[in-house]
């Protein structure tokens, strides 16, 4: 591996003897250091429920941050929130059949209302329904079926909703936040009286995605097009923006698809033109569920567990209080409550600086493993020295956990929102960097793309070579090749050389630019 | 029926000629002037699924309002928000046999994991799952099995959760808002290590929700205890705040749930007491629905639709831009922005004020009409003369919908602000009026309380006498009288008078005070 390229290698402030607070390191097993962050953070955990997780409070912390941010910018582009059904009747879920063969294999199916004892007095199924109910995979059949009652006419459009809400898709092989049988996302749907409009509009959306993953989420991503053959079933285009882990394996972030007539035609979406004719509506879908937490912490995290973002955590600021003896406490408690005081005061990024006392009574070292654990930004130690000169003592998540520096409390909302923002930059300028390096330019034939996905860690086969950027030709018979490789086509990335060249999979002649990778 | 006391002929600026905007009115018909209302406001409609409900943008917009304002009151009191999955496997969900069998004839049960094509090429049910799994009618089960995991030592309680979710309760006579098949709320649960310390928390919880009902929505609420039968099933106590519709119906506003060992023994919940002993963990539950909102129709809206409290309006202040002439529009919708502009400076309860621009092309007169039937408490028209002069004219969803004044610029804010929070006191204290209005004391046999709750407006057979506040001897065979009667016991008042008097309903001796109605 290069040194250079290495996340985990490059900060040199977290150079340091010793261990590391999560065991396995992401280079020892990737895969098992996530689960470990996760752990470690108390962020989630499977349920009972097979494919199911529970969300912790500092889990659903991250993700009401989420909801809040995201929200707010849906509301600046003219996106209404509504409340659909969690069941569409079955009759209704076929009605578009690309969409429903896609979901076919995945889908919980309500068969009974109610339940009764059988002999032994153990309750059963009981009441079969008339017709099964779908619990939503996604809704497009359900919300066009509003659609074609309130559209009449081109005055009625465009129409921009969206939803926050749980949806069920059954998973054979779990993992926490990336694949799980339910998760929570929102899914916006517009129509649309033109496809020019339509498309612009999922062109907006997709806009907005890639905004709040950059400057919110700070994980840089390459915008493009999906392939036809990795397309959401029954679209006629998808907009997709990739992120890179840092195993190198790509994540797909956030999905806007332009849906043409498809499901207009399926659901009878009819209003009257500009011009008195009776057409189809155009519509578009768009959405990003919890996944992105799982996104953010093989981004950020390192061998001591998460890193958050201040723009996201939900928690930016965590006071310890040190209490070496017990006449002390009340003083050194009275210090911490005004730190916090004036720090609640300060606004960080249009909302009030979120602040948090760890007042237990444990020694002070877990209180400082566990926020960094936490992947709080700031840690504000305040022991018997500080209460009584004035100071306070500084830790940030981005230096090692014993890294401290001391500041007087007047300086400190200055220095905290500074702090904030120098992190911020920090951890997306070090993702990007991350990315850049890791995507190839120069590979051409396939010999040398299934030598560059070569495993070249044998203890940890997650970790392979990276993105590699190529041409395509578009051949069908490519596919196979691809799949066999366990490799997939990210996307057509919307900055196109033009050039003709040879593509990486056939040799044959090729002017289109795709990224090959494997994903998530 | 008494002018005095019917809410709709109370207030003299609304008497006035001609039609209103609802039909029926809710003399006419109250249930058919409730979804009219919703019509008119555009809250929400029954969906293509049986018993379930659309909650459209508007009503969504009181939905979010609910949520932020509550989720905050929940914060506070160191409540931290989860998601549990929405499916309960069926061998946990009955392992509280009082509860299982209170829910059971109403649940939603997933037999099936996919869908396959039959001879016909129809997609059915297919991949029949090993055990069925219950869809969500509340958590208490799903909860309780983490608990029992999360849960070691004494250290770890008091444990406060809640979520915001849907949950599935097959309804056979839906009713929007009020009785639908899937609805949202928040449930929140927790768990102690004493009885004492697990039932000053579901009263903390009560005390919680009356302060939201009464200061945030401005409804007033009798609080009290459910009787033994009237109890959430599986719970040793349950606290209720009955709230009086306009029809004199009692709607059950918000529930908090004392439940003992029950749950901690059925799923296991122990934890090491400070005394070393491994006892069952003591829980409660508590929770709101959307049906909230249909208490806000009911308790609040009169003949020309929907009245929104200041405190929990989406919008707060709509402006209605007039434009006579095509060439003073862009001067006109200046104006209306600038307005705009310095009203969102200001901050309501904590919050931006939220304003509107009505910008449609459409009527002055249905651009009023609309905000009146949405319930915005406040409208601002401008038009040519007003743009001109640096005046606006102020309309109050308080007063008659033609009833205008005017006043500076300059002035708007301070005057804004003024009236929302009379528009707030005047509603709640009209509603307070209404419920103390319509309590009888004073009827104390059985023949009495017939005929008070006999219908006095044939035409509207909803409409009857009231609440009547009487003893109750706790006899058993009460309780079969009151159902003919189709009356119930809305709730023990927590103010006893603790004098010994006669029931109501049998002639006993009895000592304990109660609320009889007919609910929601």
């Amino acid at each position: 591996m290069n040194p250079e390229t290495d996340l985990w290698q490059q900060d040199a402030n977290n150079k340091r003897e010793g261990k590391f607070a999560i065991s396995p390191t992401r280079q020892e097993n990737f895969s098992a250091w996530y689960q470990e962050v996760i752990k470690a953070a108390n962020l989630a955990e499977n349920s009972v429920v097979r494919g199911c997780m529970v969300i912790k409070p500092n889990g659903m912390g991250i993700w009401d941050r989420i909801r809040t941010v995201f929200d707010k910018m849906l509301k600046e582009v003219g996106v209404q929130n509504v409340y659909f059904p969690v069941f569409i009747p079955l009759s209704y879920f076929q009605k578009e059949a690309e969409h429903a063969e896609g979901f076919a294999t995945e889908v919980a199916v309500v068969t009974h209302r109610r339940l009764e004892k059988d002999g032994e007095g153990v309750l059963q199924p009981a009441g079969k329904l008339d017709e099964p109910l779908i619990v939503r995979p996604t809704s497009e059949m359900i919300i066009g079926q509003s659609m074609s009652d309130w559209i009449q006419s081109y005055r009625d459009l465009p129409l921009k909703l969206n939803q926050w809400c749980n949806v069920v898709r059954m998973e054979m092989r779990p993992r926490l936040f990336l694949r799980t049988t339910e998760f929570l996302w929102h899914e916006g749907h517009s129509a649309h009286a033109s496809a020019e409009e339509a498309f612009e509009s999922t062109k907006l959306m997709h806009q907005i995605y890639e905004s709040f993953i950059r400057h919110t989420l700070a994980i840089p991503v390459v915008p493009g097009e999906k392939t036809p053959q990795e397309r959401f079933a029954g679209a006629e285009r998808t907009l997709t923006l990739e992120a890179m882990m840092q195993d190198r394996k790509a994540l797909q972030a956030a999905t806007s698809h332009y849906l043409g007539q498809n499901f207009g035609k399926a659901m009878n979406i009819k209003f009257q033109s500009q011009r008195g004719e009776v057409e189809y509506a155009y519509t578009t879908s768009w959405g990003m569920s919890t996944r992105m937490i799982g996104a953010l912490i093989m981004t950020h995290s390192d061998d001591d567990g998460l890193r958050l973002p201040p723009r996201i955590a939900p928690t930016h600021v965590i006071i310890l209080p040190i209490v070496p003896r017990e006449e002390l406490r009340v003083e050194i408690l009275e210090y911490a409550g005004k730190i916090a005081a004036s720090l609640k005061m300060l606004q960080y990024n249009g909302e009030p600086l979120s602040v948090e006392i760890d007042g237990r009574d444990i020694r002070g070292g877990q209180k400082n493993w566990e926020a960094v654990k936490r992947g709080i930004p700031l840690r504000i130690e305040v022991g018997p020295k500080e209460a009584s000169s004035g100071n306070v003592i500084l830790m940030r998540r981005d230096y090692a956990p014993n890294n401290k520096a001391s500041t007087r409390l007047e300086n400190l909302p200055a220095v905290s929102l500074a702090v904030l923002d120098e992190i911020q930059t920090k951890y997306y300028n070090s993702a990007e960097r991350h990315l850049l390096a890791n995507i190839r330019l120069d590979i051409t034939d396939i010999e040398e793309l299934r030598q560059f996905f070569t495993p070249k860690n044998e203890g940890n086969p997650e970790i392979h070579g990276g993105w590699v950027r190529g041409k395509w030709s578009e051949d069908p018979q490519t596919l196979d090749t691809l799949k066999n490789m366990k490799l997939t086509i990210r996307c057509i990335p919307f900055d196109q050389t033009g050039a003709e060249g040879k593509c990486v999979i056939t040799g044959k002649p090729a002017r289109l630019d795709v990224i090959y990778g494997k994903a998530y």
